[in-house]
């Protein structure tokens, strides 16, 4: 499928003649030839066009040697066509003009249907891998059901979650309802993403670390199954909830092949409260890379010792690489990560 | 030393008659009788004027059955005193005028001395003694060394701690002496809250969160443990640290008598943590007093239940009461604690 299949075989714990890295946002504006396209399209120009995503998904898969791609795109995007109208502000930050937070207002929600609304997307994909010819596989995404909620019912990002808890914990059914209608969404929209081409795909729980778990397990926990069992078993899936170290033994319960750690946790404890059952994919905290190159020598030789022999470890951030990270300490993790995890 | 003394007896494990609770930010702006006070002062004035900080950290002991006192400041005061200039924004968020970033900014940095610098502070702590009577006891508290420093060097609030990480990961020195000065403030500064009066103190770590274990154990824990070694043992020791589940081990062996909790995690997977060698504080989330009563009723028996019939339990939210709670929703939660409680 891949002639680097590093990626593929860790998501399905096979041995790997080394760790396999790709970094959330890799495709961003830490790289200037990203800031360079992104000077002349807006964001959602950018995400729009094939040639453009093709361009901006490929521009960190030719500087590095990543072991996987990951298709440009946005979470919020497939809400446009359910009828949530939204602007991304100067520095990418989504604002919604019309939230939702009544029952009437969820069952307005359109249905997506995205071989109508999105053939961008799926074009882009197909595009994706032609030219990547095998080299690395290619990465499909969407947002989590509670991560797009909660966008949907604040109007944007949020700091106490004040609107989408006080529906969940006041209008049971209305949460669910608009939980049922993101699922429905959310599977279509990845399994027509494996179709075109993705050959693994990850769900961003970017924000449900903000819930308790009883409350993960009465709001969440069942619309997550339902997601996982639907979705396309030809390819592995990597489940990656944020801040949600106390989440960890649910999220694994909801499903995914793989999970995402973010860097808060320690990936041995981490994997061990997993049982070792599925994968692991992280978890190096994002801000290291402002580091001197000896912390992040240290920081990465902690993560590979914490991950052991053991089959099944992707090495990633803990969270998107950020915006002004030096590109020069990407390409040494990048370097360093294979170089010191050789079998 | 206080009629009502079940606050102390749970900090110090001994048994009490029900659990009692107190609430973060119980003095603050869901209050109606504080925002009338807000609207003629800023809050910079409220904080350094005796007789409002006195009648605000009385106005929630007169409406409710709360089992400990809390003197209204804010943790950035005495950073003004060590050279930082900052002002509160609209919403009482700070901004940092001159942040602190190198060594030399650092070493600038004025000795604080309380007696001379906040001697408001410590005014008002007796005359809150003594309008208390002894009715309920009064906690004093301080910002932790990690969370003064990731505001005095970010210049404010901050989501990816940029600033702050740089500084440990590239100059640990400057970042070591950093600390060692606000350390060195925080024994000043609760040390003299505990001569004045302050019958408990709380340590809020808001941000320490942020950091992985290894960071931890390495910026942080050395100063911490100094920290609690150097207070004055005569009275209990809260040690708070937000978002930081993953740390809690940690945490504990910084010090401390009661440990804090936010509503991440279950109350009786932390204390199992703690060894039950600690007390513990919290946790319910501040967003379930959003909730219908019936949902904050099933959130308040699960706390219950969860601590069962240990002593040195203390009921108290995750984090700070939010601004648009219902105050009938405040007002329901102490009641139904001392209800759901008794022994």
């Amino acid at each position: 499928m891949a002639r680097n299949d590093r990626f593929l075989k860790a998501c399905r714990k096979e041995p790997v003649d080394c760790t396999p890295i790709w970094m959330m946002r890799q495709a961003g504006r830490y790289l200037k030839e990203y800031r360079d396209i992104r000077s002349k399209y807006s964001f959602i120009e950018m995400c729009k066009t094939p040639e453009l995503v093709v361009e901006v998904t490929l521009q960190p898969v030719r500087r590095f040697e990543l072991d996987a791609a990951i298709i440009f795109a946005d979470i919020l995007l497939p809400l446009e066509y359910m009828g949530i109208d939204f602007e991304f502000t100067k520095d990418d930050g989504p604002q919604i003009k019309n939230p939702v937070r009544t029952k009437k207002e969820v069952e307005k929600m359109r249905k997506f249907v995205i071989e109508e609304h999105m053939d961008y997307l799926l074009t882009s994909i197909k595009l994706v891998r032609k030219e990547l010819n095998g080299k690395i596989p290619l990465i499909g995404f969407s947002g989590a059901p509670f991560t797009l909620a909660s966008y949907i019912i604040e109007g944007g990002g949020s700091k106490n979650y004040i609107y989408t808890k006080t529906m969940m914990y006041k209008e049971p059914d209305t949460w669910h309802l608009l939980m049922e209608k993101l699922v429905d969404m959310i599977i279509d929209y990845l399994n027509a993403q494996i179709k075109a081409g993705a050959q693994a795909v990850q769900i961003f729980d970017s924000w449900v670390g903000c819930l308790c778990t009883s409350d993960y397990r009465e709001f969440i926990l069942p619309h997550q199954k339902r997601l996982f069992k639907e979705l396309d078993r030809s390819v592995p899936h990597i489940h990656f909830a944020f801040g949600a170290s106390h989440l960890l033994k649910l999220v694994k319960e909801a499903g995914g092949d793989v999970i995402g750690l973010d860097w808060r946790i320690d990936l041995d404890e981490a994997w061990k409260l997993l049982n070792y059952e599925t994968a692991v994919q992280g978890n190096l905290d994002p801000a290291a890379l402002y580091g001197s190159k000896e912390y992040i020598k240290k920081r990465v030789e902690d993560i590979l010792r914490r991950a052991g022999n053991r089959n099944g470890h992707i090495f990633n951030l803990g969270h998107g690489i950020l915006p002004t990270v030096p590109v020069e300490n990407a390409e040494y993790l990048i370097n360093l990560v294979h170089e010191l995890s050789k079998r």
